[in-house]
Parts: structure tokens; sequence; C-alpha cells
């Protein structure tokens, strides 16, 4: 027999074995199995054709889970694939496969996740807790794994606007970038909530058999919190797109104050090099340049020039 | 016992009292009761505990009311989280809770309140009105509520039209900013009403046992007025993009404006200067440079050639 | 007794009266009336409230009409708020409200209606239309005020169509002023079609008293006349919105073409500046100063530049 | 008796006659009647009301037929306002107007249809047609009727690729002019398709009447070709958004070559020719004039501060 | 008898046949028939209708297959257009023509298609298959065809983050074109998988009775994998004009790069040009000439000039 990563089995008079028995038959027995497996070598993952003859088809999507949240029913089990947060992955968020039996769950990610061993412990130190059913480990589950969305959107929200003030102070393509970046994570989230919706919806199903109608109601609470979710995940890629169109209008505003600039040094300078140039030219008879005080008249022409040419544009409101 | 706030308590027989005696129980009485917690410490909070056993989730969100409205049913009472405008917040909005029973309510705020401090008085003064059942309280509350929304999106439509007259006759940052605020207001507002129209909904549903059948017309009146804020917060953000897209097409516009002036500008100075270099060389075989008039030939002929571009630019449409 | 503006009562054996007799009682009466207030002094608002008992709400809306078209339905009567466009006014539409009895309707509005006038003679002139119900009354009212919207729009569509050629002709800023405001009229017009089509959707009812069902076609016909404008008015917001997009592009044209200009300009003129500039040093020794024809060479090499540099950008499509 | 375009009744025993007989009463008769006017005078239609005794507000229509396709019910007849697509038309469409009665159909258009007088050669050649139903005619209508706008959607897809490769090669005006112009037809069209969609799918509803129960499914099959051309036409409008899309950011890149050339030659330019200018100073001791080789040593500093500037410029991907 | 492509005839009594017996009834034999045309000979064709006696309108489809996917029902078999991706192809896509009857399938398609291949041979190696029906050979096809636009999908989003990743490190026209390709593509394929899903969803149907009930989740399947093909043809849209507009606000930036630097270099070199204009002038009387060190002050102050106007800019912000 291999070493499994953890296994809670718990039998209502017998109480809680840490340890698999050689002759277990998760399928047909009495006792309520939890089999967890974080981050499973190709050994671990053989468990769940040996053990559990789960179809060949899910057990593939545990060594590569889809992207996609999905559900498929089986004869007396479901498989579940759902995702949580977890901002240190570089794809952002985290699969968790699950298959849910009437009296066994099977939890395989291949990252390590806080949650799961929280309910572990959990489990561990309150074996009685299997007595509501391996459908209530599953909402144990759903809770805080909704619970990491609320904690991401409550980030991005106030990291939002704190790009959007940046963005008012100083537009610089850095923090547009970083707009750009959690827009795109919105996009990919609300496909993720999405289908995670419909998922908890027909969970929470009356016609659906693997959840005791008295748990229903946990998995209605889930359903409505996937609905918060979504609103949240538009209204965050609202104000995105919105910071988005800030700093366009801002770059706009910027590139006029730019060209306001170069207009107003070219149209007085160039009056002036002009003047220079006239009086630097080699004509035998230009009579100004015999003036006693020509140049001087010509250097108060030109500041002359330069006064009433500020003045026209600040009249037109340039600066 | 503690101090609390306010409370009013109503027996038909025996009239209304204001002080909460020692043995009451509130949730068997057949007094009607209303509390009302306005910016409460926690010892105030506490009685929601200790007098009303409420559920502590309930409590807990009384403690720090969520953002998005929320309605919550337990066995023989309701909690709802509504939110109400109030300009000068920095948030935009204030959160109330309410716990709406057989013949009890309680109502939580953080803020003071003004529509909730007129009704209090409007019940101090005539008791009468509790015969008309705690869900008629919970409508006299709705109604002003919903009519601070009213009030809100009166002053910002006279507010948007005059940015967007502003903005027609100076386009400048300040006026943009602005626009932006407003229409994130409406982003924010829009999810506020969205989530406030469903609960509104589910109250005046005929299986909603919190509702008298004779007050649910009420309820159906507060719903038409949500239909109508959510049309108008609506209309509101597309008047506040539509006024962005005409900044951003003035602007364009002035950009135009600008580089007109820079091109026409320059293309009459450069050629006028190169005149004016040429006969600034110092060849010693320069014909020009003896003739008699040379000097004012060439002066002749830039002006000449100014007005012949002007005219060239004009005639382009150019100004 | 106080004055009237217009009163119409109709027995079907006494014939028509145009005067109020003192002891009228339209509400319970076999008599046929329809009463009209227009531009109403408060005094005669006040009929509304001593001669027909209308509810205290009803008559403050017709003091202060809503802007957005409503119903209230009330124990023996309906209470209509709806708008037709009349577009000399400001807010191009006014309001009309309207009372509908089973066998009086009351119409009061603000500004004079030439198409309630002329039902009005229309009526005078032949009373026996009156025993087709006070709803077919209200009936003949919504036609020539659907049709407002209609001959509104035929303008506008005409209108819209000038404003596209004319910015393809010159865009300028007039124009494109015009164009924002026809798209914001389009906004408001969407928002008062759409109350305005629930409205008539409701009075087409079958379950609705206040219209009798062989009159009900008519209504029906209002109704698709409704969904008729509302496409209208989305069409029309759509090619309003296609002209500004027309506007910036042209725009973003023609500061390519302006730039290129410039370009052109300064690309030929500095070179040949800077050679001007360079024959203009007052060096000692400078070997082609002294040539026989240097002068001539160099204007040579300048205007050999000016035509390579020309050919070069003609080359590259710039002009 | 007025002469009469074309008229077709069929008797099943009696065969084809193609004059109209003085007593015909085609709304009571057994034969089968279809009568064209096309390009009518103002005498042919009044048959429609001589003859056929329809409703004047649907022979009004006749006359200035309505531009949103619609259907009227009457008694025993239908009235339906259609339209195809005859690109040389001004308005791109044209109206084609169909009175459908149990026995007899009726067709009224403004222009010369080809597919009508194909249709109409058919029966007049092969006149048991008539056997299968007026209904049948007017799916023999719609069919060709349809294919119009496959046609002209087959023909716009090829031009839309046209202009979109044409604006990657050179973006002109011209060819955004064509887009616009093409977008806008988009526009025009979804209005009408989604009107004629609804009318073929009353059309095709098992409460009515007018259409046999054998011929319904046809009606169905032209329901799903109007689902087919709303997809294309949507696509359409997509491709020539986002060719605009295209448009816009070529300019902008296209701004941005132009921006740089000026860029470079202007910072190329500029400090050469301000040497130029220092050494063109006429101060009386200028110790760099008098060296022997002064002036190739500028000449030469002068090249070498070109090439290091234009070095520069390559290295920061420029050109 | 001519020669056809590929036949596989399949009786459970007597095996596999692969050459087409001459008296072959398909529509009325006890046999599975499943005959396959790839890129199919004018001749080959002929079969649809000498063979099996197909529709016209069908067989002229299979001739020149529609763009758009679809399904027409006849008495006793289906016709379905379907499109695979096969990326060499001009358009992206290629379309497979089936008649499903009840114990026989037809396959048509103008390209070698792999899948088709693959599934061919095994149906040769293991002809038992057929006794799971022809819609069960239906479904296999359809499963490796939905495959291909997985299979496209994941390449195309490994492709626009790419292009996004290439436009931020350096925006060219170059890679715009590819974004611009990716989403054209986009929304054609978007515009395949709507008809392609409502197709399957028919399919799928208890009503429908070319798929036997045993078979019909695995049409489900399909069905749901064509949801899941949506929403990654809208995400993979959303990303595309994201990147779009990445593009847009990175010229637009760069843009202003371009001018900082152009309006920098003007407004230094444009005073010291007019400084030395100035002292090149040729008047007789200007003091600062005979100075002995004019020459170097007018050299410090142009370079402290110089000095102060970058250190203005520089506080600005520009660099």
């Amino acid at each position: 027999m291999i070493a499994v990563q953890r296994i809670l089995i718990f039998h209502p008079q017998q109480g809680l074995k840490e340890n698999l028995p050689p002759d277990l038959q998760p399928r047909q027995s009495e006792e309520f199995t939890w089999l967890d497996l974080a981050q499973p070598t190709p050994e671990e993952l053989e468990l769940l054709t040996s053990l559990f003859y789960f179809h060949p088809l899910a057990v593939a999507d545990c060594h590569h889970p889809h992207y996609r949240p999905e559900m498929a029913q089986y004869e007396d089990y479901v498989f579940l694939t759902l995702r949580c947060v977890k901002p240190h992955q570089r794809s952002l968020t985290v699969a968790i496969n699950v298959f849910l039996g009437p009296r066994f769950i099977v939890t395989v990610h291949h990252e390590e996740l806080e949650f799961v061993n929280q309910l572990w412990h959990h489990y561990r130190q309150d074996p009685q807790l299997f007595q509501k059913g391996a459908d209530f480990v599953l909402y144990s589950l759903l809770e805080p794994l909704t619970e990491t969305f609320f904690t991401f959107f409550d980030h991005t929200e106030g990291k939002i606007e704190y790009l959007e003030e940046e963005i008012f102070r100083r537009p610089t393509r850095q923090i547009l970038n970083q707009v750009f970046t959690l827009r795109r994570q919105a996009i990919k989230l609300r496909k993720i909530l999405g289908a995670q919706r419909d998922i908890i919806n027909l969970l929470a199903y009356p016609e659906f058999k693997s959840v005791k109608p008295e748990n229903r109601v946990f998995f209605l609470d889930i359903y409505n919190e996937m609905l918060r979710l979504i609103d949240q995940v538009e209204t965050f890629h609202d104000l995105a797109s919105s910071t988005v169109e800030i700093y366009l209008s801002l770059t706009s505003n910027r590139l006029n104050e730019i060209m306001k600039v170069l207009t107003i040094i070219t149209t007085i300078m160039m009056p002036l090099s002009l003047i220079a140039g006239i009086y630097g030219m080699n004509f035998h008879y230009m009579p100004e340049l015999e003036w006693r005080y020509g140049y001087f008249v010509v250097l108060g022409t030109m500041a002359l020039l330069a006064v009433v040419m500020l003045a026209f544009f600040r009249r037109k409101g340039w600066f």
C-alpha cells in the first residue's frame, strides 16, 4: 500500500481513523471518508482509480485541471472543478477538484490551500461534524473559497482608487499598465465566476441528489454570494475602463498643453529672428543700419512685439 | 440596565411608553416596539443580542454594515441592510439596518438621519399609527429613503447640464474631473439601486409573511419608484459619458486649432528667414547686394510672400 | 361659481352643455363630461378637488407635473402623466395630465396644445362621439400625441443626415454641438417613450377596467406605434453617435494633413537656412566665399535640395 | 372600366383569365385572383377601394408606404408592408405592399421589381400553382425578397474586406467615407430586418388564419432565413466598426511617424543653425574666426553632431 | 458503377464490406452504411442523388456549402452543415456536410480532414461500433470537430498574450494588424459557434427522432462544450479589444513623448538662435560688439539660458 497524503475516516460508533485500512471500499462503506490530495504525486493520484474507481476522464482532469470551472455527474458521485483566488500565482487563480459522493468526499489541488488546511484541522478535532454529511463538507469548503474572491475584490477596489488618484496626479505608462492588468484580471474572473455561479445553482436545485434537503439553504447562500461577486467584478471592470478613459483624456489634455508651449515659443521667436535676420543682410544700402540708435530701436521693437504676442495668447486663454 | 438611545413601546390600551421596562420581551409581547439606535455605542448594540436574541451574524452586520444592500430572513423576523444618499459623506451613501418582526422594528444607523428623526417624532405624537403594523413603519421609512435618491438626482442632473455648458465654454481638466466623479457615483449608485430594487420586490411578494396584505400596495409603490430611479441613474450615466465624449472632441478640435496657428506661423516665417539668411551670406560676388534698392526689393518680396501665403491658408479654410 | 376654462357635458337625450351647472356631480352623473384645463390658474386647478374630489397627490402632480410619464390607479378613475413633443420648448416635451373615469375625462396641460384644441372642436361639433366612451376620447388624444413624436423624428432624421453631410464637407465645432444636442435629446426621449410604452401596454390589458373591450384594439394600435417610435429613437441615437465618430475621424485626419504641411515646410526650409547660415559665418578663411560663382552654386544647391526633398515626400505619398 | 396593370384570375375548372371581368367580386368569388400594381397611377390605386373595399388606412399606406415593415390584420385579409434591397435606389430598399386574403393576393410596389415579374410569368405559364393557395404566392414572393438581402450582404462582405485591405494599404478619407456609408446601411437594414422577422414570425404562428397549415413550414423556413440575415447584418456592422477602428489606429500611427520626422529634423538642424549663427556674429574679438582651419573645424563639428544625433535617435528606435 | 471514394457497409451478421454492391439501397437496407466523400468530384457527388435520393436543395448545398452552419430536416433523414477550424485555410474554417439517417450516415467535405480519417480507420478496425447507431458516428465526429476549436483557442490565447507583451515592448503597426486579424477571426467564429450551438441543442432535444435516447447524453455533452467555446470566443474578443486599446493609449503616450522632445529642443534653441541673430546684425553702432569679452559674455549667457530652461522643464516633470 502506498502512503496517502491525508485521509479522515469517520464511523459514528468507532470514531475517527487517520490511516487507510487495506480493505477500505469508500464507495460502499458506512463510514464517512475525506481524502485530501494536496500537490499529489502521480502515485497518489493513482488512488482515485485503484481505491475509488472514478471515471478515467475525471481522473485525467485531476492531473491537468481545466481552466474553466465545470461539473460532471456520474452514477453515484459528482465531479467538480472549482477555482479560488490565490494572488501570488501567475494565473491569479488555483483549481481545486472535488469528488462528492453520498458518504465520501475527495479533494485534489496542486497548490497548498490555507482554507483547506484549516477545515481539515477543524474536522480532525471535531469529527462529529461528519454527521452533517459529505455535502456539508463541500459547503464548508465553498464558504472560504468564495471568501477568497471577496478578499481579492476588497484589495483591488482600494488599489483601483489609488491608481485613479495617481493618474490624476501624474499619468504615467506604468500606472496605466497596472490598470490594464486589473481589467484583464476582471475579464478572466468574470468568466470563472459566471461558470462557478452556474455550478452552485445546480447544486442548490431540489432535483440535485448529492445535496441533502436540509443543507440546500447553505448552497443557496453561496449562490447569493456568487451573484454579489459577479456584481462586484462588473463594477470593478467598469471602474477600470473608466480609469483608462481618464488616462486618455488627461493625455490628450497634456498634449494640448505641450503644443501650446511649442506654438507660443515658435510664434514669438520666429518673427524676432526674422527681424534679426533682416538686419543681418549685407546690402550696401540699408538706411536703418546707419542710424545712431537703430540698434536700440530694433531691440525695443522686438521686446514690444514679444509683449504684444504674449498678451494676445493670454487673452485667448492659452496660459 | 444600560441607557438606550430611543425606544417607543405602544400598547393599544395602555398607550405609549418611552422607557425600556426591565421585563420587556419584545419578540413575545403584545405591544408594538420601535427601537432606534443612532450612532450606537457597542453597549447599545449589545441590546440586539441581550433583548432581542437576534442572530449573531445579523448583529455583526450592524457593527460593520455591508456596502451592498441585503436581506436575510430568520424564523420570525427579517434583517435588512439598506442605503440612502447623504451627499456630505465620503462614500455618498449611508447604511441603515432594519430588523422587522411581527410587532417590533429595530433601526440601526451609524449616521444621524434626518428622515428617521422626523418619523420618530411623528410616531411619538401620533402613536395610534402603530396600529397599522410594524411593516407600515418600514414603509414610512422607505418612502423618504427613496426620496433621498430623487433629491440627489434632481441636484446632479442640473449639475451635469451646468458642467456640459462649462465644457462647451472652456474645456478644462477640473471640469472633466467633476464629470468623471459624477459618472463614478452613477456606477456605484446603480449597483446599490439594483440590489435595493430586488429587496423591495421580495417585500412586495404575496408569499412574504412580514408584510400584511393590506400594506402590500405601499411596497409596490416603492418598487415602482425604484424602477424610476434605476432609469434615472442610467440616463445620468449616459449623460456623463456623453459629456466626456464632448470634452474629448473639443480637445481634439482645439489641438487642430493650435496646430494650425503653429503651421501658419512656421510656413510664413521660415521662407522669409531663409531669404534674410541668403542675403546675409558673405560671398564676395553677390550682385543684388550692390543694387541701389536691393534692400527694399527684398523687403517688398518678403511682404508679398507673406500676403500670398496668408491668402492661400484662408482659401483652404484654415482661419 | 368661478369660471372654468372649457367644459363639455353631454347627455344622450339632452345633448351638449358648455357651462358648468352648479349641481354637477361628474363622478356620479349619467352625463359624459370633458373638462380641459389649458394653462390653468390655481383657482381652476381647485376644481379638481372641489368638483371631482380627486386624490390630493394626483392634484399636486397637476400643479408640478413629473418629468417621467406615469400612471396611478384610484378607486374608479386613472391618473396619467403623459408627454408630447413641442420643439419650441426648452425641454423639448410638454406634459399633459389626464384623469380618466367611467363617464368623464379631465385634461390638464400648462401649454397650449394644438391637437387638444382640434379634438375639442371636433367633439363640440359632433357630440355623439361621446357615446363611444370616455376611453375613446383618451385614444383620440393619444393618436395625435404619438404623432408629435413621429413628426419630430421625421424632422430630425433629415436634420441628422444634413449635419452628417455638413461634417463631411467641413467639420466645425458648431455642427458637432448640434449633433450632441440631438443625441442628448435622443437619450431623453428614449426614457420618455419607454415609460409611455409601459403605460399604454397597461391600458391595453384585458384586466384594465377603464378601457372598454371594444376599444382595446385602438390602444393596441397606439402600443405598436410606441414600439415603432422606440425603434426610431434608437436608430436615431445610433446615427448621431456614428456622426460624432465621423467627426472625430475627420478631425484626426485633418490633424495629419496639418502636420504634414508643417513637417514638409520645416524639413525643406531648415537645411536651406543652415546652408545660408554657414555662408554667413565670419571666418577669415572660407575659400568658397571667394569663388567667382560661389553664390550661384549655393543658390543652385539649395534649389536642388528643395526639389529632391519634395520628390521624396511625394514618393512617400505625403501629398 | 379603367385599365389595370396586370391581373391573373384563375378558376380550377375554367382556367386562367387575364382581364378584369366587370362583375368581379374578388373577396367573395371562388376564383384565385392576383392583382399586381407596379408603379401604379392614382387611378389604379383606386381599384383597391372600388374593387376590394380595403380599409382606407391600408390604402393610404399604399400611396405612401411606411419606411418600417408592418402588418395589420383586418376581418378577412392581412395587409403587409415589406421591404427588399434594391441597391440603385437612394434609400437602398424599396417597399412592397401586400394584401393577402383567403383566395386573393394584391401586390403594390412603386418600383419595377425583377423577382415579382419572374414570379408573375411563372404563374402565368403554370396557373395550376394557384391551387396551392394565395399564401403560397406570398411565400413565393418572400423567398426571392429575402434573397435580395443575401445577395446584398454577399456583395458588401466582399466590399468591406476590400476596403479594409485598402485602409491597411493607404488610409484615405474617401475609403473611410465608404466604410461609414456601409455602417449606416447596416444600422438601417438591421431595423428593417428586425421588423420583417417579427412579421414572418406572426405569419408562421399556428393561430394565424391566412396561412394554411400545410404551408406553414415554408414560412418557418423564411423565418430561419431572417434570423440568419440578422446575424449577418450584425457581423457586417461589427466588421465595419472594426474597420473604422483600424483606420483610427493607423492614422494615429501615421501621426506618430510624421511627428518623428519633424522632431528628428528639428533636433538636428536647430543646433547646427545655432552654431552657424554664433560664428555669424559680428563681435570684434572672436578668436576662432582667425584660426587658419576654423571654418573646417566648425563644419566637421557640425557633421559629427548630426551623426551623433542620428545615432541617438536610431538607438531609441525612432527609425 | 462509378468508383466511390470510401464506403463502409456493416451488417451485424455478415460483417464489413468496403465495396459498393450494385443493388445497395442504403435508405431501406438493414445494414449500416457510412459513405465519406472527401474532396469529391462532381461524379462522386452524383451518388447523393442516384443512390440516396437526397433532396436536390441539400445536394446543391454539398456542392457549395453555406458559410453559416445549418440543419434541415427531411422525411427520414437530417442534413447538417457544420464547420471545423483548419487554420491553414484562408477562411480559417472548413465546412463538413452530414446526412444522418436511421441506419446510414454520409459525410461530405472539400478538404482532407484528419479527424475524419482517424474515425474512419477506427470504424474499419472495429466495425462493431456501428451497432451503437448512425447517430453515435455523428457524435464521434462532433467530438473531435469541437476539439479543433479548443485547440485553436489554446493557440490564440497564447498568441494574444504574446502580442500584448510585444505591444507593451514596442507598439508597431505589424503587431496591431495581427491583433485586428485575431479579433476579426473572433467575430466570425462567434457567429459560427452560435449557429453550431443551436444545431447541437436541437439534436439533443427529446423530440428529435434521429438521435436515440441512450445517445442523447453525448450530444448534451457536446452542447456544454459549445457553451464553453462561446464563452472562450467572447473572452478572446474582449482581450483582443483590450489589446487594441492598449496600443492606442501607448501610441498617444508616445506622441506625447515625441512632442516633448520637439518642444524642449525648440524652446531652448530658438532664443539662443535669436541672440546669435541679434549680434549678427550689421548696425553701425552696437556697443556690445566692441567689448573685449563681449563674445564670451554672450556665449556664457547662452549656456546659462539653456541650463535654466532645462531645469525648468525638469521641474515640470517633462523628462
